[in-house]
């Protein structure tokens, strides 16, 4: 069955706000195994709404409107939906009494236009919402269905998650199961090269290649009766891939990223990370310890973005930084054994370079890194050349840093 | 002139990433003047993307489409262009000699699908890309307008800035200039209410509130036939809201970020800083370097998630995190000393707090925050309670970190 997301709000078309409800509802949508070929946006106004509806039930068969259904003279989603099936608007006791409790067990009155949001299209299944007033509803006519959510999140997803969901997976028999397979150190025209003549002869299951920052991700979709069988479809392809692909593939489930990946190699092997940055300026410890209990494994971290605190903090040798320069492998190679020697962890990465805009020479351009990385006892020192922005070269950086600790990690088995 | 935005991706119908593309651009076209009535999101299929372009030509002057201008078999953006306006495609010498520049000089082949980033639909404008190998494109006719942008932010944002606005501003006669006024250490209501006289009896200009994280953000704007009357009439604005906030507002052009106002507040005062962060990682770090030049004044960050390191790089007192704890206002305090003393640094702040999930304690909840800052030999310690998840505290705390900052620092005369 095919779906349609409308999302509706003039905060959305002044970017005022980001559309996270429309990932979130796309994503489960495709869980549930609905083909979504079209969202849009649209603000609070009666005859664009309307037209929308209406191209909406022409090429989908489920529309999901949010946002809109508020107290207020702007919202007017359900309105327009009712419009569009020419049904009337009828008070729906229950929910009058829900409103009543709501403002009562507040000790508020209720404000005059709250009322609105008792009023229900004929014939529409009104869907309990425990986190504010506006219910959601569900309209059904001539085998198509419109659902309605309110815009704010925290009463979006768990109305959509226990009353919609239900709702939704009784309306198929069969299901589209998606897997992401994710790759780092590897390119995103190379990866699909060497994938080119599965994507021609794909049929079901599918699979789609995209790119993310020094990640390639391969999106796997098939459509079966079960679950059971879809997983049983996507097998062989999954073989195939990591035939090709090796150690390359950090997982096949796509449920890690890249920096939990490393943290749950290191906890495997029982080592600990050290990290000393330079260009990155703590981007990278960042990365580490937005995973929860990266503490367990990452004990230290420095930004020695001047020469004195290289020498001080990491015993860079004065020599190496005078004759090789703070950017040079030999730098990235002191860091890297100072973190390991001084603060005794097993493994560490040292990063040095040129961000930009300024600091580059002729013979060292912006966008030059090295980066170090030791593991037990084993160094080894990379050099990179970065294109773009600063902000582009230190996110790549970062991504880079992550990709060479995990490669010298997986050829430490634990 | 009616503008409308098409992103193109496959990933975002299946919600595998948020649309902040949409966002931003919507944000800008805003601020242009352009009205956007609607957005859409349509997969990388032919059919489906053709109609989306020639849907959205009916009912708009412009589109702004972004996404699939990779070099992949995917990517057909280009060419659905391309095919509504009958337009062959022709091989741009000037790009295809970028691409094979952007290979060689990274010591690559030129992997064969990439020149397919070469070809442009014929009288197409060409947009250079400096953060990647996908140029941006202007195509016209008869008033209308289709205007591609790469899909990743990295090189969406930079492109549009630079290249897209001024040609979108050409398009219209008299301008639309927009400041924003930026406040820190003020909440949203607070700062709403505060002005809320000036938006009821606006009309040109206009001034538009806005929240970010631990900010608050006024937009500007004035409607006028050249910049400088624009930039006249808005002069009486500004004065208001500097007699309104005082030393709260950091920036009356917009053109600064809040990082970038402490650093030229400490190169003012002539001080280096100092960072040790707990729970925040290296994000204020990373934040802090992510202004150019911030090596003149930042010296050292560490990011001492151990207690140990607390210990060893900071000299925190075992019988402190013993009898107050690591996350305590003593540890922050003795925190932001240990970097003083220890590695002469003339302003300092510290962070040590419980960003969650686990880790809290009924006495020390999840949120719970302790910010040091010393500037010269004045050390002030504040305790904090954040909500939300963990990238959420962790963000809060980064900023507030730096609005402390910023108030130590405007106390103290240059």
């Amino acid at each position: 069955m095919k779906v349609e997301l409308i999302s509706v709000g003039t905060e959305l078309l002044l970017g005022n706000i980001v559309n996270t409800n429309a990932a979130y509802l796309a994503e489960k949508c495709a869980q549930l195994g609905l083909a979504c070929y079209y969202q849009s946006v649209v603000g609070d106004n009666e005859e664009r709404l309307c037209n929308a509806i209406e191209e909406g039930l022409k090429r989908s068969d489920i529309l999901i409107l949010s946002g809109g259904l508020g107290p207020t003279k702007d919202d007017i989603t359900k309105e327009c939906a009712a419009k569009v099936w020419q049904l009337p608007l009828e008070k729906d006791q229950f929910w009058a009494l829900k409103i009543r409790e709501y403002f009562s067990s507040r000790g508020r009155q209720i404000p005059e236009n709250n009322w609105k949001q008792a009023e229900v299209p004929r014939g529409a299944i009104v869907v309990t919402n425990d986190n504010g007033t506006a219910p959601g509803l569900i309209m059904s006519k001539e085998g198509k269905h419109i659902l309605l959510l309110p815009g704010p999140p925290l009463e979006l997803i768990p109305m959509f998650e226990e009353k919609m969901v239900p709702f939704l997976e009784s309306l198929q028999p069969g299901i589209i199961y998606s897997q992401t397979v994710k790759l780092c150190g590897i390119g995103e025209s190379e990866a699909e090269t060497r994938v080119l003549d599965l994507i021609t002869s794909q049929t079901n299951p599918t699979i789609a290649p995209y790119a993310k920052t020094g990640e390639v991700h391969f999106r796997l979709t098939a459509k079966a009766e079960s679950r059971e069988e879809a997983v049983r479809l996507l097998q062989p392809l999954l073989e195939c891939l990591k035939e090709r692909f090796g150690d390359k593939i950090y997982t096949t489930t796509g449920e890690q990223t890249l920096e939990e990946n490393v943290i749950s190699l290191l906890k495997e092997r029982q080592m600990t990370l050290g990290l000393a940055e330079s260009c990155t300026g703590g981007l990278l410890s960042g990365r580490i310890t937005s995973v929860p209990g990266a503490s367990s494994v990452f004990t230290t971290g420095l930004v020695t973005y001047a020469n004195e605190a290289k020498e001080v903090l990491l015993g860079v040798k004065q020599e190496t930084l005078k004759t090789e320069g703070a950017v040079s492998a030999k730098t990235a190679e002191e860091m890297v054994q100072g973190l390991c020697q001084r603060y005794g962890v097993s493994a560490a990465i040292s990063i040095t370079g040129i961000a930009g805009p300024g600091g580059g020479t002729p013979e060292k351009k912006v966008g030059l890194v090295y980066i170090g990385c030791q593991v037990r006892d084993r160094i080894v020192v990379k050099e990179y050349h970065f294109s773009g922005n600063r902000k582009k070269i230190r996110e790549s950086t970062v991504t880079a840093a992550l990709v060479l600790l995990r490669n010298c990690l997986v050829t430490l088995q634990p």
